[in-house]
């Protein structure tokens, strides 16, 4: 593109690391679909050609009843998603990591008003009996009520639900009456885990609803409400107003989808993202003294460093303590991390190791 | 741009019309500036350097106190706005014509949790007569405590305030211990129409802090709350993320608002399209039967016509009702509106109520 | 009662005015039925005897179908049932002078989360022409969506709707798919004025739920949520305790509301209310130079008097302002007011207008 | 008391039980406090006599930095006191068992808007180790930032602090710029417990401020939240009436708290309730099979049966599973808990475990 712009480019591009999948751009495919979509005059809050297509989309990959609600980040598509299912006495049964319940400010207390009811989990993953020590109560006004399960597909410990660990989740919810919530942040990096089509651990799995993440996939920005089953919702496109998620010009955030999910971009992107931190895993656990701490399943990497090794490290490379007490730190890769970029890292981390002790 | 996509162009980019300043795209520039922009990891959540350097644009147009906050859209920039700058029990005093009041879908109440006190006014624009309306009851516990005066620059009804006014009302509302808060979605237009520099008629005024419109000055999508007066705030970044706010990708928003206020994009666009809608009022007034409603002092004519004509050009032009019951009608131009699109329109009014009795 | 208390009397129990009528204290009879409530063990939270038996007399009153939730105070009971009659994006058609808009410290928006559409009248009541000002904008999720047509009956005028009137904005109300809350603070004195039973213009006239005011009809606190559509309402246990109106010892609460509805002691003393208002009226319009500015159908009078005799009457007798620019003031009538206490106040401000020019 | 009234008795008032102690009424002198108050007019809102004094009875208890602000129940008191004592960005740091948690219905969170940051804890108790578990993030704008630390005296497991560990509290939170909020729905019985005055752990321990129970204490209703450090707090009355807890006849509120605190009443009742729980617990603990499961610090006894002793014995005296996986109960005693009740109680426990195996 030759068109001039007032704006500089202020950053080098061929700069990579691990600290977060939004650390990235937007993927190359992804700006194609915004100018091509670009020009002329279309009817906006979503009554575009952009939008009403995406529904045709969505519905390939989540079945018939799929209707898709594009809005602007994460923690807007899951305030929009907990509002539209519960009642304004609900309370959230969740995973005590779940990013609703750590990352997102208290927007589910505050905006959508619901309470979180919070399980420890050893892997990011609930289960029917982690469930059971918040369903109950059932009836008694004392008690906000456990209206909706909310799992993560990945979780934010990068574990992945298998499809049946998913299915007998929405049973034993829906059997109390609950609705299943699936924040699907890394949805796709999931999907190119197990190697099964989106809709097998979704609606053929009985999730109501759920957040597909498009800003870690490689979209500029944009996610997306996908209403699995009708009934289990009220008032989303109103509630989308009033939660500050309608973008006015969302012919933009529906033709990234389309780009996103109408080839094959978004399981190319979070296989290769999936692929580096397999290789990263690999990489580091045969360094002496690191521990890869859970399962890799997706595109993240959790490891056990000496607090010394982290901090020197950190001075090369910018990345996160997950847990700074314990020595936690969190390595992410994305659509652009190259073997090269991992190769450098896992030498990194091999030479700092190397001076401890 | 030859990159590939799977998203495919579904509309006619020479195809524009009336309806909205948000029917139309993006800017060329602005692209441009986004590809820029990309590529690389740059830190997420507006430490990059886009963001960084944004700041240093704000202070220049707003003076050296004027800090940035980048967010998605206008509701979300309004409820951050009048969140920070109030307290828990606050009021806010606007028109009633108010885009917070009628068209944000009760978000200011259910996510600000703030009571909008409305005033009736002739033209979209208070004054401190008809502030006082409503500036009242200090001290009550009964009244919801009035904290804020909120008006627009430009109006919902496309007129625009003088310095001078502006100047007034803030001196008003800040004897009486109030805030003032800008909502500036058509920002640019006003400087467009007044000539004069941005800070003239909102820092150099007294406002406190302001919304800056970016979509309908041709971005993407991006507003940004700029605060005037550090005093008048408390808790921005965390209300933001708290309000569903915070973008991840940010250096995104902020390359864009870049490339519209480094240079003059911002003035050249909003100068061409309060040219359009100068000469599309000036078009139509000539047309026998057609009643222009208010001065037409930005992008924004406001008309009166018969029913029957307005339903008849409706099926050849899309735009909407103002007031159906009085046929009231709006029409907007923007940054892409040409000489050519504009009597166009014009003809064809002119051919509708030809037919009209 | 003769049991000591380390308590000591601080007022004239002689001491009457006409500020307000919950200025006066609770009803012999209400104190009385405390104290046969009192002793021994009752379950808490409503499950209680004296709260079972005020179903069967609240339907007593209002039909069949009517359920009482008996909370602490007007506002709460407002906010209660206003939730549990609107979605989350609900929006609640009212009178401008409408209690919940003017006087509960903006509770409606901030508890409940609910819009107020608020319409100017000439003496505090809605009419279908009234109410179609602002119901209006169904799917349109940019407004906020009218679901509740909020009633005063009385009204905070003073004035007092006909069964008819009810019942024709009731069929308005229904026809568009909202529904009617009568907030009932002086529901007794509506009766008193019309002369039939309590059902004539509530059940029978279609109005889906009321707040049932008992504290200005003697009690020593409590209103009672009173749902007379049980269709028209969710969750309305679950909501009473969220929004922080569950009394603990409930019993106290319903044994109030027995003494004053199990027989006729709400019509007593809101019949001699009114009749104290009548003569008020009667006395003071004979007075040169005070005008009543509204008919005079409940306990309340309004009028509108010179400024400085208004001062002066103050310093005499505590009551307020109702417009104080327009030299409006409201004089309230409870069921201790005396004959004497009235003709006292009419002399009063018969001597403070002679002297006035 | 010799009035009529409409209502009946409905209830054996010699009838008492170990359910809860808001199953209690009203103690006798509280209800002569309220008759003295009654007749007369008295401004209302809080303007009244009763209300004025009161401050004067708090600042003998709390010191003169003391500040009574009278409402309805507990949960009100608590929601008011967060809020107040909190920014709209702000969490809780609380004991997982705390009340604000489990048993009020949500409202902390929809009313209140804070996040809670639970902790679990051995004994209700929180430490400045365990509230370390949750004091962390500050700055971080993705983290609801600790700004309360909410301790309960006595806690919800019937344990008390004594006046160093509120101390440590109260040094650590302020360290760390946080504000203490004590929920003393239960403070009475604390004061007797440990038999110093109340300031001696609240004021003088450094609690900011407090919600003092009047309801378990014998009163009808009513609760006050107690500001011990002014500059801890903002907008109290504003936010009594926005959150629907500003009493209109405040003078029968005022006058309760009147009886029962300034002579002995509290401490009388509280003590008497406290030796009927040990008692209890000593009866008990003497029965084979039965583990008392806390110390027996106040007016409650948590208790470990077997299934079903528990439930034949709740066929005869009616009270609630605290953790009816564990087979955990719970038995209170109120200001009218009599010794006959205590060993009546005891020794059905004692034939219900005796029948068991």
């Amino acid at each position: 593109m030759t068109a001039t712009t007032d704006a500089v480019r202020r950053h080098d591009p061929e700069l990579r690391g691990f600290a977060s999948d939004n650390y990235a751009g937007a993927h190359p495919e992804i700006l194609a679909a915004i100018a091509l979509a670009n020009g002329g005059h279309q009817v906006s809050y979503g009554e575009d050609d952009y939008t009403a297509h995406l529904q045709e989309v969505m519905r390939g990959h989540f079945g018939p009843t799929a209707q898709a609600f594009p809005v602007f980040n994460g923690t807007g598509a899951n305030i929009l998603a907990l509002q539209a299912a519960s009642e304004r006495w609900g309370a959230v049964i969740c995973a005590a990591t779940a990013h609703i319940n750590v990352d997102e400010g208290g927007a589910p207390e505050r905006v959508a008003g619901v309470k979180l009811l919070t399980v420890p989990t050893p892997d990011g993953k609930l289960t029917p009996e982690l469930i059971d020590r918040e369903a109950w109560g059932w009836e008694d006004e004392h008690r906000a009520q456990p209206q909706i399960v909310s799992i993560a597909q990945t979780t934010e410990l990068g574990t992945c639900y298998t499809p049946e660990e998913i299915r007998e989740i929405c049973d034993h919810a829906h059997e109390r009456g609950m609705k299943v919530h699936l924040d699907g942040a890394r949805l796709a990096n999931a999907a190119a885990t197990l190697g099964v089509p989106l809709r097998a651990f979704t609606t053929d799995a009985g999730v109501d609803l759920l957040c597909f993440g498009g800003t870690k996939n490689g979209l500029l920005f944009g996610e997306s409400v996908v209403v699995l089953n009708p009934d289990a919702v009220r008032g989303v496109p109103h509630l989308r107003k009033a939660s500050t998620q309608l973008a006015s010009k969302m012919r933009f955030v529906s033709a990234q989808f389309e780009a996103l999910l109408a080839g094959d971009l978004w399981l190319r992107s979070a296989s290769h993202a999936n692929a580096m931190a397999t290789r990263l895993a690999e990489g580091v656990r045969a360094v002496d003294g690191v521990e890869i701490l859970y399962p890799v399943q997706s595109n993240a990497v959790f490891a056990r460093l000496p607090h010394e090794v982290t901090e020197r490290l950190q001075k090369r490379h910018r990345f996160y303590y997950w847990d700074e007490a314990a020595g936690d730190v969190r390595w992410m890769c994305s659509f652009d991390t190259t073997e090269a970029d991992v190769d450098g890292f896992v030498a990194a981390v091999a030479e700092e190791m190397g001076k401890h002790k």
